[in-house]
C-alpha cells in the first residue's frame, strides 16, 4: 500500500478527505495542528476521527500561531463574524495568515520522512469563506514548489497534493462522505465551538455546514449550543 | 521605513543577511526557530545578534521537528558526517526535510500580519551542503506560491523573498559582512556545537566556514572545542 499524509483538522471536510484517501487505497498518516486556535474541541475530534478510521499514525504538531496572531481565530481581540456581520465580498477575519502554507509545509516534511509522495488536504473553493489558500492556483503553486524544495522531489519522485473536495459543494462533500461512512457527528466545523464541542450555529463555517446538510437532504447531526 | 522579516538562525549567513537588509533601509523583524535542533547555542547566538543589531522585534517559534525526525540534526540516532565521511556527491543526512519551506511559510504568516512584503533568507548555493531548499529555483517557486497563498498577495501587493547571499561564496559573504560590521564571533555555524557554543571544526558547516575565512583573508574568530 502507498502511504499518504492527510491534514486532519477535525472538521467535516478533512474527515471526508481521510475516508476518500483510504477508499483510494492509501495507508493514511494523519497530521493535526495545535496552533492555539480558539478551541481544542476540534483537536479532540481529530483524534477520535483518526482512531476510528484506523490511521497508521497521527501526529499532533504544536505551533503557536498566537505568537503573531492576525486572525480572529488566533487573537481574542478580534471577533469571529456571525450572522449579518458576515461579508462575503472580502476575505474575512477568520483567515489565518499563511495557515495552509504552513500546514502543508510541515506535512511535506513529514511525508518526506515517510518516503510518501502523496499529501491530501480537504480544501474546497465552492462553499467556502474565500480564503486565498484554498484555491486551485495556490495548490498547484505549492505542489510545484514542493517538488523543488525536497530531496525526494529532486531525486525524481513526484510529490502530489490531492484536493478531492476542491470542486465539490458542501452538499456534495456530505453526500460523498456519507456514502463512505463518515460519522459527521464526530466532526466539528464551528470556529468558536465550546469546550464540549457544541457549535455556535452562527459563524460562516456553521452556516455553510448547515446549508450543506439541508441541500444534501441529510439529517444534520451537529450539536449546537442553543 | 519598510518593514522586513529576517530568518535568523544564529549562523554566519543569516547574521550577514540581517545586516544587509538593514543597510538597504529595512526595519527588521527577526524570526528564529527552536525546532529541537542538536543544540540551543545557535538560538542563544540569534538572540544576541538580534539584540546587538537593534531589530524591531524577534520572535522565537517553537516547532519540534523531532516529532518526525528524518535528519541527523533532528534525530540523535543519525550522526552528523565529519571529515572524510562528508560526501558532496549526495544530499547529506544534515538535510532537514522541508526545513526552509516550513521556516519561510511561518515567516510568510508573520510578514503578512506585519503588512510586510519583504522576507530575507540567508541561503547560498555556492559554498553549501547541497540542500535543495537553498537553490534559486526553489526560492522563485516559493515566492510565486506565497503571492497566491496570502490575502496580501491577492490584494495586489508583491511579496518578495530576498536572498542577497545566494550567488556569493562563503569568502565573499564574510567580506561583505565584515564591511557591514557583523561580529562573526557572535555567530555559530557548527551543526553540533557544545553548550558553550564551541564548534566541532569537523562538520561540513564548520569546514565551509573555516575555508571562507581563509579565502577571505580574514582572521577566523570561531571558538573550537579542540
Amino acid at each position: 500500500m502507498k502511504k499518504a499524509v492527510i491534514l486532519l483538522s477535525g472538521g467535516l471536510d478533512s474527515a471526508t478527505t481521510l475516508r476518500i484517501a483510504q477508499s483510494e487505497g492509501y495507508e493514511c498518516c494523519a497530521i493535526s495542528f495545535d496552533y492555539a486556535q480558539r478551541h481544542k474541541a476540534e483537536l479532540t475530534a481529530a483524534k477520535n476521527i483518526a482512531k476510528k478510521a484506523g490511521v497508521v499514525e497521527h501526529k499532533i504538531v504544536d505551533l503557536n500561531l498566537r505568537l503573531f496572531g492576525g486572525s480572529s481565530l488566533t487573537d481574542d481581540n478580534l471577533t469571529v463574524p456571525t450572522g449579518s456581520d458576515i461579508d462575503h465580498s472580502q476575505i474575512p477575519s477568520t483567515y489565518v495568515p499563511a495557515r495552509n502554507t504552513i500546514f502543508l509545509s510541515v506535512a511535506l516534511g513529514y511525508a518526506e520522512v515517510l518516503a510518501a509522495t502523496d499529501i491530501f488536504i480537504g480544501v474546497t473553493a465552492v462553499d467556502y469563506s474565500g480564503y486565498p489558500d484554498c484555491r486551485p492556483e495556490f495548490i498547484a503553486a505549492f505542489e510545484n514548489m514542493a517538488n523543488l524544495a525536497t530531496k525526494i522531489g529532486v531525486e525524481g519522485h513526484r510529490i502530489k497534493i490531492h484536493t478531492p473536495l476542491i470542486a465539490l459543494s458542501k452538499a456534495e462533500i456530505i453526500q460523498a462522505g456519507t456514502q463512505l461512512g463518515v460519522a459527521y457527528q464526530d466532526t466539528i466545523s464551528c470556529y468558536q465551538a465550546d469546550e464540549q464541542g457544541r457549535a455556535c450555529g452562527q459563524c460562516d463555517s456553521c452556516l455553510l455546514r448547515a446549508q450543506g446538510f439541508a441541500q444534501a437532504g441529510i439529517k444534520d447531526v451537529t450539536q449546537y449550543v442553543i
